[in-house]
């Protein structure tokens, strides 16, 4: 490692952190990062700095944002009273890629994993309650993970909700559209039969 | 990718332009960044900067180096009479780590392509003639790598140097060691073949 010169150390070593970048990778980038435009080399390190000082939670649903509320809290066309539960802000994104939903979301930041140490209070489950009780809410979609952490977490918020009577729901389990059934594991099988509709 | 905010756009955008990093991978890297300790993301930042600013060819062998001449150039230690001229100062480093290699190194920045409208005045071959009527030189190693340009190269260099009555070697080509015959192709067992010495 140490044949380029200090600098360049440092930046494979600082490369190398992140999650998924090996060594060979690092390097690579490295190597590229200097034979960069200066102009190119600067954005990419105030794009850096600048996300990590101005990316904060929107005071609302928790996602991700630069301002105090985020573009879909802050979107008058959203039906406000339709809460989308999902674990995390990519989850949201994969949502509103899907252009069919038009309530609001909250952002868990997680799931319930007694294996992990994450209890109810490490993630956004508090924020959720005080945000129902103080707005008025029809629905609760519950999208957290189809795995068992996301199960968890979904049955524990349900058993949460249910007394104040709001209509609670959890997003279908089935098979993947587009998918082969061959290849489709037995759990999913047995959901989408028990969950099949009369056409 | 609109939904995390302006400065998170950003920082995806500006991470997919490297190499190797599509943008499920960047975003990925975006998200752990934003999550990173502030002095972490700052060191990462400046890593970027400094390489660029401070990283430069050394004026002898021209590999990157933060020095005016690279460590290498500068160890009295090493046999200042051998000249290992690589494409890229990965090569170097890789011959470095063998422990075994006590010359000093050329590095051309690429191979003579025609294919790719890469000439012998596009990489540093005339550095090399340079350096070699400026200084004592006893044996040039052309360890240009064993594909059509590296090995055009070497040629090119090879019909250069000969003529100034230089000893000009080739890395030899063989299977690899701890390979497994069966896997090797036949160019390489061809060669491995035609190279074999008597023990």
């Amino acid at each position: 490692m140490g044949y380029y010169g200090d600098p360049m150390v440092k930046l494979i070593e600082a490369l190398s952190s992140l999650p998924g970048i090996g060594a060979k990778t690092a390097q690579r980038l490295a190597f590229h990062i200097i034979h960069m435009p200066d102009e190119n080399v600067e954005n990419l390190s105030n794009a850096i700095i600048q996300a990590k000082k101005n990316i904060k939670y929107c005071s609302v649903c928790y996602t991700l944002t630069d301002k105090e509320k985020c573009d879909i809290c802050s979107d008058p066309k959203r039906d406000e009273k339709t809460i989308m539960v999902v674990e995390d802000p990519r989850d949201m994104a994969a949502y509103e890629r899907t252009k069919e939903y038009k309530g609001l979301y909250h952002i868990l930041h997680g799931a319930i994993s007694p294996m992990l140490g994450i209890g109810p209070k490490d993630i956004k489950i508090q924020e959720l309650l005080e945000r129902i009780q103080n707005t008025e809410v029809n629905e609760v979609i519950l999208a957290t993970n189809p795995n068992i952490e996301g199960e968890a977490t979904a049955m524990y918020i349900s058993k949460l909700l249910k007394p104040l009577g709001i209509k609670v729901t959890r997003i279908a389990n089935g098979v993947p559209v587009g998918g082969d059934l061959e290849y489709v594991d037995e759990v999913t099988l047995s959901r989408a039969l028990e969950g099949r509709r009369e056409l």
